[in-house]
């Protein structure tokens, strides 16, 4: 039985933080935060855009699509039309399948998929200058990672896919926002999220991984709807003894929850994956992809490969692939295609990826070594060859994360790769809106622009 | 951090309950089983229509009806159609928001609610013969309460209203069974039924608590659907490390999940609520009730009241109300009303009824005391006089459990009390054709005949 511990007080805090939703002014965002959420946007779109062909899109527009309401509201990348809840849940799909999002790495969330994925649905249909778009989706995001890191990582660590589990309260928060709801209905939003809050980590290299976001943007979406009427909740959802936390986490700390909240901004510690997978495995694929390239290894000549990686890695990602959705999860497969292949693309992440065999045999010849010295962003590669000479290479900061950060020319680059729904002129204008989002009459463009045809 | 404790292995044990829920066959159903099933038809109709105007059920569809897809599904009691997921959700709501229906004693969960939901909502668009449906209904009923058992005290003790977080799987199971899924399709129904697994307890006394059993009918039937198309989930959603079990209960022992599952049946230990609130109240209002008319007691002579109550029964309702939904979880509401007006029906859970000053008058004359060696199902009832006269009542069997239950000829006459929303003649059809429910060969009728006009 989880036993809370808090430091301070916690009464209030639920009410405390409709309030600071509801009171929040974009005039307090400064001018890193606005570019950082550029960088956000411009790295979501190109995720949805990129998703949105997935097999996993398609499965779940054939199964329910027959129940969707109005057509109005947009898929990021696709050509149907649905109602704006629907809509939302396939951009959170399509956003996240691939696992090329984002990250806050403090807590492990991806905030960004369930936050936008609701945003841009909603504005598909509804008038939001830019620059409400903008604001509505820094305050999502802050109450994620703020979420995140107050319950970190107990309630991760229990178990929890905390990208739907958490995501689900940045939605609700950025839908109410943009609906203008007043305190109290605010609070309902946030009860509303609180008690739809789910997403189990057992999916994870399943179709199912994906649908946690989705199913995240959904229900925030609904939260905010349903509050917006006069839909009550219990009073604290947050820090109730039945709450969020208490439930879902055990060992939490509030007492920071709402300090700043407003204007000082955890968007900055943001981070973009290289590489479209489990980001505990990106040192491995940099680290096996340098190694690759300095030393022009043979993956003939190779005899065996020991990684040496932090305790987190074996407990994610501890899995010999069947298809791409699993070896997103496998660090075996990490170090294979970075000493087969040199690079860790959407390429290297299919089901034909995973039956490669020139891939299946490195990947045999990998153990990993969980080892508590080793951080979370290093690994330490040991290549032993045929001929018995022994490589080592040590990684200490794995590319793109926050001492290593994509710049904004490689977050074009990225979304320029993934965009092959649209033209290539296309994808530089979506490139250019996100980046001038605060310039845009109708932040809704976004959305529609980004569909094909 | 929850520690799982298990006894003997768990190891595929969705997978077994998935073959074992496709594989199950009408025939194996006992006549008392297939009565008791009418039974819970019976009841939870009879709720459907007592809360279909609700006002929880007016916001919600003032909120959310703009979204909803083709109106071709019913909305029990009402004159709305909506698509059958939207439907099954307003039907959760509508059965459970005066806290009228069913409960399994042995965890508390109220399993007609979420199942039937989602069932009525299917069976109003898709032939179901009305053999189908009951079978259905008694393996989904029986996936929650095993879930349930397997699971409790732990998940509930945690703060999950598991009406929804087990409800859901019920749900699933009832729909893909309908659907014919095979069983792979079917595990993935049960993994996406896991990882939509919410509802918070501090939600109690609140709309919320209605919304619990509405979203896990919804989810549920999205489960299904989806699965049913090939959307993946891990393979472990119930027994794996970061699964169901593990992740939202911590204790639990699913070693009898599936002993007997499909020949014996759990539906034979479910009860009916006599009265429409928390069934942790219900000895108390029982007692006050008889207290009254055995010894005529008048409110104005009353000077103090002392209920010695299972432990359980101050965790959950020690609170003093201000609305009609909180007075549902009101020790000394219960206490008021029986002694008060000797009663407790739906005019007894009102906001009308908590401002009643007669009974805010009791409710301000009673305390609650804890007591270990009182059972959950008993209290012991102290009214002092203003003469200084002491009268004491022990109830060991409250009115509805499983010891004395409500009749056939009860249950009847509850659900006509309750369906004022059509007219008499159809109220009584609607029950035969519960009563007769296999020898339909559309189920759907029922629903349809529900709706007014």
């Amino acid at each position: 039985m989880p036993v809370p511990s808090k430091k301070g007080s916690d009464e209030g805090v639920s009410a405390g933080l409709a309030k600071a939703i509801v009171e929040a002014r974009p005039e307090a965002m400064p001018e890193d935060v606005r570019h950082e959420a550029g960088r956000a946007l411009v790295n979501i779109v190109g995720c949805a855009l990129g998703g949105a062909d997935h097999p996993a899109m398609d499965v779940a527009i054939r199964a329910l699509s027959p129940y969707a309401g109005k057509p109005d509201a947009v898929v990021l990348g696709r050509r149907e039309r649905f109602d704006p809840l629907f809509s939302s849940f396939l951009n959170g799909i399509s956003s996240h399948v691939h696992d090329y999002d984002d990250t806050t790495p403090s807590n492990y969330i991806h905030p960004t998929s369930p936050v936008a994925s609701a945003m841009f649905a909603y504005a598909s249909v509804n008038p939001v200058s830019g620059l409400d778009f903008l604001h509505a989706f820094v305050l999502g995001f802050e109450v994620v990672t703020r979420i995140g890191n107050a319950t970190y990582p107990a309630h991760y660590r229990a178990g929890w896919h905390s990208t739907g589990s958490i995501g689900v309260f940045g939605a609700a928060a950025a839908i109410a926002r943009l609906r203008g709801l007043d305190a109290q209905r605010m609070a309902w939003a946030l009860g509303l999220a609180a008690t739809q809050s789910a997403g189990l980590r057992d999916n994870f290299g399943s179709m199912a991984k994906s649908f946690h976001p989705g199913a995240a943007a959904q229900s925030g979406y609904r939260a905010a709807l349903l509050a917006e009427a006069g839909f009550t909740t219990g009073p604290t959802p947050l820090e109730g003894p039945r709450g969020f936390a208490a439930v879902e986490a055990g060992e939490y700390d509030l007492s920071d929850l709402l300090t700043g909240f407003g204007t000082q901004f955890l968007l900055s510690t943001n981070t973009y994956k290289p590489f479209p997978c489990g980001i505990v495995i990106h040192p491995t694929i940099d680290a096996c992809s340098q190694l690759k390239a300095e030393k022009g290894i043979d993956p003939a000549n190779v005899k065996s490969v020991r990684l040496r990686v932090a305790p987190l890695v074996r407990d994610l990602c501890d899995q010999r692939p069947a298809t791409g959705l699993e070896a997103k999860f496998s660090i075996y497969h990490a170090a294979a295609i970075g000493l087969v292949r040199g690079r860790g693309g959407l390429a290297e992440f299919t089901d034909e990826a995973v039956r490669d065999p020139a891939l299946a045999a490195m990947r045999d010849k990998v153990e990993a070594v969980a080892d508590p010295k080793v951080g979370e962003d290093a690994v330490i590669v040991e290549v032993t060859l045929q001929s018995g000479e022994v490589l080592q290479h040590e990684l200490l900061q794995s590319l793109g994360n926050l001492a290593r950060p994509l710049s904004d020319a490689q977050l074009e680059e990225k979304f320029r790769d993934q965009a092959k729904v649209v033209d290539a002129e296309r994808a530089d204008r979506l490139i250019s809106m996100c980046w001038q989002i605060e310039e845009l009459a109708d932040a809704g463009e976004i959305a529609r622009m980004s569909c094909p045809g």
